[in-house]
Formats: structure tokens, sequence, C-alpha cells
């Protein structure tokens, strides 16, 4: 059983982990507290982006000598693999640590036993400690869930973004957009393209609105970090002078015959989106941020392969133009597709709704 | 300048007030207060439905003999005629109420003029306090606002009401739609539709859905009280076997001979929206909720006789499937009609979104 105590350290670890949110792609999250024998703090730490040091390593240099005889508290298994650092379980054993209390078990091939090791040499190891919120984080949407189901599942996390109005059109009859909803919203935006590492697009988003696609600050500066530009562009018709072909970014078009087509619900080719996720997988790419437009979003609603959805809603209406979401492949109420709302705040004068999909039946 | 001590009673009148709602049309609501010279409650009264005793003189009952030389603290300016009932201003007079503060001037032709008859016997008289309150409710939706629009716009107030899913779809492409949202925001409609006492669908609807369109309570059982039921149907095509031409509740097939036709935006002849509005006024109706569906939706908001919005959005996805609204007569952007946030909150799983239309560019 862990302390009270160790589970206020666990809470503070999955806060501290949540500071590398927009930095530590492709690898995981992870806060680490270090509690002495009374129970107090000698050392924290978390991982800030990948190739730097792990949660783990940076609490024991916080804590130096005072590390032996401590108890790491970590939201993630420490890992058990000599990457472009060393492993941790190792590094928490040399430093005397002599009980680890882990959240979540790590899911990868690579990186997992680390349990087993600290065991192995003597550590009292327990698991299972707030592991709900360790992945689903302290403010929604703030855990390691996506890398972990990225693991799970060997594809990135997609997160499916979309901005409307009340009556759900994205755009005018017309096709003017600019602006449904508020500038907060806009900001809201910005801030979650920061964490994702690729922005996915279809093919007639790019024709239609000619996006940059890139992540800016508050200042409207972009970012030194920039998310892989994908576009799924099934018959390469993304124009040369396109924006999102500029070098404000790395971009892939993504083509039929680079990735596969498969024959689609209507009878048409369309591209193969398993296999586009499972190349961008491979690519090290771990969170997908789904933007458009209404028929790709569709057809990876169909395929399964969206985690997240964030509505934005303006206080809104248009009577017209088109919808945030179609051809998914539901007919009729019997196959809805259910979502469970995570959260719904304000922001701005709009309404942002957080759901997460249910297992389709 | 209202005291603090009478500041404090007209929130406790307009919370009683709000206790009317559900009976008290085609009257207003109204609370009052009879505060002692010493600043205590002496005396409190509503309005509870037309006919019966104002609110004023409930609070004057109360109080009975206590009621000489106090200060009536009422949230409508009181009434100078002589309907079903005498004039309030009279019997404050009469019991020798001293001082009244008042919320909102009584905006109707043959009710107003109370507070000059006051001021003519003597009594000193303050307006203005709490007034946004007093209009808009302590929750949202509680206040004066439905009775005072209607007779500012002499037409009844109109709330459309409409369930979706978070792509804007109220049906499936096969158009089914039992059920889009939880019981619980089903149950929270029955309330609202407790509040009007008048609904409104067109003949769309009738055709496609047959519904009854009774108010029932939690248990499920039909209310003594039922709105009328309005049927909007230009070319009378409601069956003479539908449902809602049943005895259960009033109705009326509201035809285009009998309402006037218009020439909509798209040339074809409909039902003078307008016309219809005045004729519910004329019968003394003052609270419209308009159920559905979508094309009449979409007329009422291009008639601008839409005044309140409420959403019931479900955590759901469908892809296709008729539309909350359509032909609204808004083509780009720059038209697009923007609502306050008035109120967002979870109801059931699903999300409520209150929002008022800003007046019309």
């Amino acid at each position: 059983m862990a302390s009270d105590a160790e589970i206020e350290a666990m809470r503070q670890a999955i806060g501290l982990a949540a500071r590398g949110l927009a930095t530590v792609l492709p690898n995981p999250v992870v806060g680490c507290v270090l509690l002495g024998p009374d129970g107090t703090v000698v050392g924290e730490g978390w991982h800030e982006h990948a190739g730097g040091p792990h949660a783990e390593v940076m609490a024991l240099r916080a804590a130096g000598e005072r590390a032996r005889g401590t108890t790491a508290v970590v939201t993630l298994e420490p890992c058990n693999h000599t990457g472009r650092t060393g492993p941790c379980s190792e590094a928490l054993i040399a430093a005397g640590v002599t009980r680890v209390v882990v959240a979540v078990p790590d899911p990868s091939d690579e990186a997992c036993g680390g349990a087993v090791r600290l065991r192995e040499a003597g550590v009292d190891v327990e698991t299972g400690v707030l592991t709900q919120e360790a992945e689903q984080g302290l403010e929604p949407g703030e855990g390691n869930e996506v890398w972990l189901t990225a693991v799970r599942r060997q594809r990135p996390f997609v997160t499916w973004k979309f901005a409307a109005t009340l009556d759900g059109r994205v755009a005018a009859q017309d096709g003017t957009s600019q602006w449904i909803t508020s500038v907060e919203a806009r900001g809201d935006v910005h801030r979650l393209r920061a964490q994702v590492d690729t922005m996915l697009v279809g093919v007639g988003t790019v024709l239609a609105d000619d996006p940059l696609l890139t992540v800016r600050d508050a200042d409207g500066k972009p970012l030194a970090r920039q998310p892989l530009r994908v576009v799924a562009d099934t018959r390469n018709r993304t124009p040369q002078n396109a924006k999102i072909r500029g070098d404000d970014a790395p971009t892939w078009i993504a083509t039929g015959e680079e990735v596969g087509v498969v024959t689609g619900s209507k009878g048409s080719s369309a591209l193969d989106l398993p296999s586009l996720m499972h190349q961008l997988y491979v690519r090290d790419r771990r969170h997908v941020l789904l933007e458009g437009g209404p028929r790709l979003a569709g057809a990876m609603v169909e395929a399964g392969l969206v985690d997240r959805v964030i509505a934005y809603l303006a206080p809104a209406l248009l009577g017209a133009g088109p919808n945030a979401l179609i051809d998914a492949g539901i007919t009729t109420i019997a196959d809805v597709w259910r979502l469970d709302l995570v959260d719904v705040r304000q922001v701005g004068g709009d309404v942002r709704v957080l759901a997460r999909p249910r297992a389709r039946h």
C-alpha cells in the first residue's frame, strides 16, 4: 500500500510530468519525486525532451547524496534500456533508492522490464498508484494518454479538432470561415498545436484555404519547434506554390502512390489511412492533430483512428455551408458514434468541448 | 438610493417571482417583499396565475396591519388598472405603504402609470433597482424577460430549442433520431415546455415524426395545463389522423389561407411568420417554444423572430443527416448571426448551451 505521502507525491509528479507536454514527443511525459525516510521531498524532476535526462535522473541529480534510502515516486515505470541515455533502473539502484512507487507500467517493448530489474536488485516496487490520473492528467488532456495510446496501438494518437457554429457549420455557404471562433479560441488552438508533433489536413483543405499550418506563440511569432505538416493527398494535387510546401516547417505530401490506396465506402479510391498512421509511427510521430477537412475527418472516424475530439463551438448560426463531419459511414441512429464528455468550458466567448470516443460497437 | 436591505429584498423578490414561471402566462412573473421600518420582512408574495392575486396583494395580505408604514420592494412597477383584480397602486396606498422600490417599469399600455399614481398619493417611489437581474433572472432564463420582450415587441417571445450531435445533426441520414440526447436532457426539455404557453413546429416535422407534443411530468404523466400546439402549415398538409390533432392538448393548424403567405427567399410561397406571431399575441400567447424542424427554424431566424436559443448537444457524431438549421438566408461569414453565450452546463451526459441572439446588423 502506498502511503498518503507517496500518493501526494505522485500527484505532484503527475503535475511535474505535464511540464514536458509541449516538448517531449516522441517520448512520454514523466515526473519523479524522491521522498526521504521522513516523507520530505529531497528531489524532483521531469522529462523535458527526447535525448535529455529522464525524470528519475533529474530528481537524483537534485537530491545528490540525499538520494540514498529514498523512495522514488514516478509516473511511468523506470526504463530498463540504454537509448540516448542510460537505463533509469540502474541509476536508481546505483543511487541507493530503496523503494519505487509507479503509476503506469511501461507498455513499450524496448523500455519495459524496469520493475523486474529493480526487484532483482532488492528494491521494493509498488505499481498502480494514481494510474488513471497519470494517464488522463490532473487537468483534462494533460496526462500521458497520448504516448501510452500511441505505443499500445503502434500508431500516433489522433486528436481531431474542429471549430464550428452552434449548428455545426465549419464555413459559410460561399466557403468563407474567417473567423467563426474568437481570438481566445484560436489562441487555444495554437497551444494545442504546440503539443503535437504532426498536423494532418486533407488536400481539399489545402486547395480551399491554402493554410500555412504553423504554430505561433501568443505574439504571433512562429515557434522554433514546428510539427510535421502532412497532407493526405491521394492523387498528388497539392499545388507547387501551396503555402504548406514552404520552408516554415517540415512537410510531407502523403500520396496514394507512396502510402497506398483502398477502395472507399463510395467506391472511389482513398488514401490508406491505417498505412499512413503506421508510417508516421515508424517515423517517430506520436501525436497527430487532425485539422480538416470534413471528408478526411469522416474517413478517420470511419477507420476508428480518432482518439480525442476537441470542438470549439461559437455561439453563432449559419444555416448553410459545409458540416464539420461528412461521410463517416453512419446511416442510422443506432450506429451513432457516442463519445464521453471529458470537459466543457468557455474559451473567450466560445464553448470548448473535449470528448473521448467510446469503443466502437 | 436604495438601501442594502432594499437591494437584498429585491433579490429575494426576484427569486419569489420565479416561482410563477410555469403557471403565470400570459401575465408577468412578479415578486414583492414588504420591509418594516426596521428593515425586517413583514410580508412577501408572488404572482402565481392570471386571474389570481398580484404579488403586492399577496404580500399585503401576509402583512395585515403591519403593512402600514412599510416599503414595498417589487420586481415590476405596480399595475394601475382594473382587470380581473383591482389596481395594485391603490391597494398599496390604501394599506399605508410609504415607499415603493421597483426593478422594472411596466411597458404595457394598459397597466403602466402605477408609479405616477403612487407619487400623486405621496408615496416615495424609486425605480431601476436590480433591473437586469429582474429581467434576466438570478438563474439564466428565470427572470421576467419573456413577458417584457413580448409586450415590448407585441409578439410572443420565441425560444428555439434543438437537440443535435456535436457535428450539428438532428437526425441520422435515414431520418431516425430517437434518441440523440440523454434521458436527463429530455427531462430538461419537458421542464422547458412547462414554462411556455405555445409550441410551434413545421408541418415537415409533423409529416416526418408525427409528434404528440404534450408536456409530461417526471413520471411521464401529462400535465393538467398544456401549451397550445401550433403547426406552421402553409398548404394545409397536416394529416387528419396526425397525433397533434388529438384532444390531449389544444391545437391550431396555422395555414397560409388563415395567416397569410409571403414569397420566401427561394421564390416559393411561405407562411407569413410575423403575422402568425401577431395573431398568437392577440390570442394572449406570450412564449413560443420553437421545436422544429430545421427549415422553419431557418425562416424564423431569417425573420428575426428568435429571442433565445437552447441547444442540447450530445457528445456523439453522425457525419450525415439533416442539420439543426437550414435556409436562414446567410451565405457568407460576414453575415453570420452572432449570439451571446448566457449559460453552458452539462445536463446528463450532454452539453446545454443557452444563448441570446445579438441585434441583427
